[in-house]
């Protein structure tokens, strides 16, 4: 693996999979494959657990760790091709990307989207100014469109739990106050979609997500129709890809127990952080069906497997 | 040793001060048994002494250090059970540190109190949200009414300048332009408590330290008076307790060398930052009597002394 | 070497250079030297190839490394001899400095001049207060009017891609649409004059730099004539010393292609960040002609050859 910048970087998922068990039997099996190397670690918007999990997961290689919050501890940077930079922007990316990444073995890099120009974002002009720039390996930390490290963790994690060899799949639209990006929903779909899954997205009319990303899956819009026999429900706010960047008010969607009881028991995901009682009711996020604490414990495991990956591949 | 949130993880403060005493002399004595663990640093307020001298005493145990800075790094987080999330919080603490400790061996956090409700703040609220939720040891860097490990530092520091069995100890209140904490204050009260220092408080009438921690020492309200003798001056400002959180300007209250004069030439202590001449005058701070640089480096020792006993505790 | 705190604590920086040398050939070449060691890092502003080179640069000897950002993780500083702290400073230097360098081996500082007071700039009140209080050796990670690590670095750069013995060096003032310091160019300026190169410095009448740190070298205020014969060319922009951090607008001064065919092909250097098509045009920056970002990356070997010789000075 060179980037892991989406699933083409990844030749098949499901033996991808299988290196994230590794990793999760044994964390530490490996502590020398990263000695002397040092991933960088570049946010331009906050981060939780791709900042802990990915930082952890280095350590567990022999890593070391550079993060770099770009707008606390660096300077504003240029994106555009030929700007007469005499306004707030210091740097350009054409500098910026290759000095940063001198400095590093891998770069992971965060950039959400700006929600207000759908074809920018979904250009991802900044992943793509990082990779086009980059002297070492570049790693989506989750850019405009996509987030294939929570992905990876979503498919390991259904692999881990499954109790039939093709469970029911259902991703669900659910109710948020901000308007939050397609990126998990899209990228989500993206790998579900290479497995022999029954997969079925639920989203209210005018809230489907892009077909470029969810051809070949089921579509319902009816989402207590949707539930009847999950096995897994992934559950996730975005906001309009077709009205771009508006967000939607459909309070029903919100799961709730009486809406998990449709299901075969299915097992709760969602990528974290959560808005309790607005996306997912309390009782079902502190019920026996949610896994999402250990779904996110496994992002750990799914950074390690990538980091291991490519720092194999930079050893040949 | 499991957690430490305050003296009562801690079995006897004077066997511990032992440890401390045996890190001190050789700091890298032991540099393998944190090997291939992760300390975990989550501050929700500033912190110079603390973040610095916890990651070093990580680092000289062999741990990997990852921290978070809340507010910049991370997302606003909701503490209330019940709530329905639809306003500021991202995510609820019930998810955050079950996650934030899936990826740490031993996490650390910082709390200060809001000073306007006084029930919430000495119900630690956010401590214990951490401590309840977390899947590994937790390390209170300062909460709302405690800050144990200044405590024992301050503990060890008296031990080790000390020229009598049993010296006279004086915790004295001094002025402070803004509203501070009990925490610093409370916490010495509570580890002097258990040793048999002769321990005086001197506080202004209205401004006494809650009783629950002072109770068993002795209590002046008149500081020169209760400077007499005195073998270690321990300064501190703090807001009011019984009138939450008011500031009181009693500027007569200063530390100088007139008031230095009256002591057994006491070794003058500080847990810093201190406000030169408002809480202590230059010439005492200056003067030879001040050790509270060599008090603040103690924090070093002591935050190793805890790292370790939390870390062979998690041999067993 | 004990601080690198200016060219004044280099014996011969030919000889220091000879050590880059050493350095980039082979950056792991020696990672024990740094290990149980800690490096600060201490920044009053922001900084991108300075915060990631050093940090780099220190993981490579095997020392850990300490980020603190005073602004958003720490405590306001108070500088002033005397000071009644009864306003927004935290906390003095006299107590911050000693406390940090005792938790380090090695600690390093930002912080940039305020271009107010010139006196007080060149008076050089934080950097000296750093050195004055600190426990262990202090590098300048640029200061007011120096910046000792980038010229290291410009001279190794030179001197791996002169192809005459005594190549010409021109130092040309460039446009910025911002008030900046002088440091790199007064720095740049002490560090050719130790060479036996042919250095000239060309500044706009008016925007002369201070002569304690240029006296020696040719100095030119006609931009064209001064490109001739150029083997590199060193581009900068800085503030007014005498009208001291009054910016001036001179837009004809900006590096062009048309500019560049005057020079000896000129290698083209820059400190970065650089403002494209205001500092240098876009096709110069492009162009084959320029090494900035080779220039960024030897920041990384200067910055570890000078923690090498700490280190090894420690040693003694």
């Amino acid at each position: 693996m060179k980037n892991f910048i989406s699933i083409d970087d990844v030749d098949d998922p499901i033996s991808m999979v299988e290196k994230v068990f590794e990793i999760k039997r044994a964390p530490l099996a490996d502590t020398t494959i990263g000695r002397g190397k040092v991933l960088g670690l570049v946010f331009f918007n906050s981060s939780l657990r791709t900042r802990m999990s990915t930082t952890r997961a280095a350590y567990n290689l022999g890593m070391n760790v550079i993060v770099l919050n770009v707008s606390s501890d660096s300077w504003q940077l240029e994106f555009e091709d030929g700007a007469i930079m005499d306004q707030g922007a210091v740097e350009h990316v054409k500098e910026a990307v290759p000095v940063m990444t001198s400095y590093c073995d891998i770069l992971g890099v965060r950039s959400f989207p700006g929600l207000e120009n759908r074809d920018k974002d979904y250009q991802e002009e900044v992943l793509h100014s990082f990779v086009k720039n980059a002297r070492c390996p570049v790693i989506n930390l989750e850019s405009s469109t996509l987030h294939p490290l929570q992905s990876l963790t979503d498919l390991f994690t259904i692999e881990e739990r499954k109790q039939s060899e093709k469970p029911k799949v259902v991703l669900t639209w659910a109710p948020h106050p901000k308007s939050l990006p397609q990126s998990v929903a899209n990228s989500f779909a993206q790998w579900m979609k290479k497995t022999d899954y029954d997969f079925t997205i639920v989203q209210p009319k005018g809230l489907e997500l892009p077909e470029q990303f969810t051809r070949g899956a089921k579509i319902e819009c009816h989402q207590e129709k949707a539930l009847a026999g999950a096995d897994f429900l992934y559950v996730k706010n975005w906001s309009s890809y077709h009205n771009y960047g508006a967000r939607e008010d459909h309070p029903e969607w919100t799961i709730t127990s009486e809406k998990l009881a449709l299901t075969n028991s299915a097992k709760v995901m969602h990528c974290l952080p959560v808005r309790r009682n607005v996306v997912i009711a309390d009782d079902v996020i502190d019920g026996a069906n949610s896994i999402v604490v250990e779904q996110a414990e496994n992002r750990l495991y799914a950074a390690q497997a990538v980091l291991k990956e490519i720092l194999k591949n930079q050893q040949k």
